[in-house]
């Protein structure tokens, strides 16, 4: 049986599953402080400790994945009270001694996408979630991009639209993905969240010129078979579309892509694709172990 | 014996070397039509033909990479004249019937600086030159990432200057590096070239803000060891030192990286990165098969 755990900034996802990635559990909890939050992982998976053959986290971030470093397996930097500097990985193996996959909660969801959703039967695909926060992985070859630390396809840096006179909301950087598409950045814009502006509103073609970018980007710096995009601010039905149009202007013919509608993909998994990814990863730990 | 092949858009270079990627013997001619160009590269081989093992060719570009493809080993969509849609490899082939390993003179170039040059004992670098075109070339995990089609890190989008009202040489993009940055765009903004432009002007740090912005994308893109950039532009000394001082204002302490100075390097091999790298990689060649 394997163990996955999707830990977002807003709420922990636990679940148990079997080899061929199925459910068998799976229990959610708001994030609160890591003593509260981590006894609710714990109740959860020491019902199954027995069966347990390994773990996958997959975490907010920024997280440390170098495993030459001292905190390799902490929460890093994060502003949210309680989890900086927080040993993640540390706990879990002082509870379970089992072998357990570290990794951020967008890779988990880019290898769930990878092994069972719109990347299966790929082999280099790149995922973004456009929601509170703004985040990519990157699968190539069949495996997860981790280098020195793990990617931040979020605070990628793009062209400012013309007509938008935001400043952005990332604190670190001007003009950066993350601080003129996320979730909040239009919350500030409008006073109201996405899901309640107007699907005709021309906002949407400044923010499908933001994404179109990271497509253009990422088609640059992977040369990919598809890029998927998921998270909250992906789920207005129509955004993907003006998407698709604006990369096509911005690539202008320049390089071959696959047809469009097979390149600009939307997650096949939805909302489960980080379980699914931890299940797989956990699994891949186990059989390699 | 090894063979190399750099084709470049101004000039080929074609080199045959042992094992150890020592130069047994280098020549070099201007690329002018395929027919003659080739020639030369004939004329050349011809003469170890029956002591070479196998040949690797790093290309001006685009070209095919896709071994799917029925274009795969083809100069594709340039405009230098006679080259466009040259199958390339399958001249070479034709000739020689030996292992060839075809890909870009960028990759060429980055796989060289990885085996004996600044990212030897590395892993996961990032090369790009700044010259009159502008590349890039990675290597993640001892490997050239090359997707469904090679990379094309030049064309990246970075942020106009405020002080710059250049508008840019590419022909296809607004706004991107090669575009702001390379050679060409120096001599289109002063009527001189860059060599002749003054150390002192405050145009390097323009110049340096865009390739800062390529570093710190491929930071957020590949999480590297090191990003080493080289080309005829990076050839004013003092430019790299600019260069680091706009990629640390830009990362603005976000991310974790190696120490500036060695995350930020010269080329070691400087203009013969790309032969050895073609040596190197068509050792590899003989070695898998």
């Amino acid at each position: 049986m394997l163990g996955a755990i999707e830990a977002g900034g807003t709420k922990f996802v636990c679940a148990v599953g079997d080899h061929d990635f199925k459910i068998i559990e799976k229990v959610s909890f708001p994030t609160t402080n890591p003593q509260e939050t981590m006894q609710y992982v714990f109740n959860f998976f020491d019902k199954y400790k027995k069966a347990l053959e390994g773990i996958s986290i997959g975490s907010f971030g920024p997280i440390d994945i170098d495993k030459n470093s001292e905190t390799y397996g902490f929460i890093t930097n994060t502003p949210k009270i309680g989890w900086k500097n927080y040993n993640f990985l540390g706990e879990i193996l002082l509870r379970y001694n089992l072998p357990t996959y570290w990794t951020t909660d967008v890779n988990a969801s880019v290898y769930g996408e990878y092994v069972l959703g719109s990347g299966k039967n790929l082999k280099n695909i790149v995922y973004y979630t456009i929601g509170t926060g703004v985040g990519g992985g990157v699968i190539y070859d069949g495996k997860l991009i981790e280098g020195y630390s793990h990617l931040e396809l979020g605070h990628q840096l793009v062209n400012r639209h013309a007509k938008d006179k935001y400043s952005g909301n990332c604190m670190f950087h001007e003009n950066c993905l993350e601080g003129m598409a996320s979730g909040p950045s239009i919350e500030n814009r409008f006073g109201i969240k996405g899901n309640n502006l107007d699907a005709t509103d021309n906002f949407w073609d400044i923010e499908a010129y933001y994404i179109a970018q990271s497509a253009y980007n990422s088609t640059l710096f992977y040369a990919p078979e598809a890029i998927i995009y998921g998270g909250g601010v992906m789920k207005q039905d129509h955004l993907i579309k003006k998407v698709k149009k604006e990369f096509v202007k911005l690539l202008n013919g320049y390089r071959p892509i696959p047809s469009i509608d097979d390149y600009i993909l939307s997650p096949k998994l939805g909302d489960e694709a980080a379980i699914i990814g931890c299940l797989a990863l956990a699994k891949k730990l186990i059989v390699q172990e």
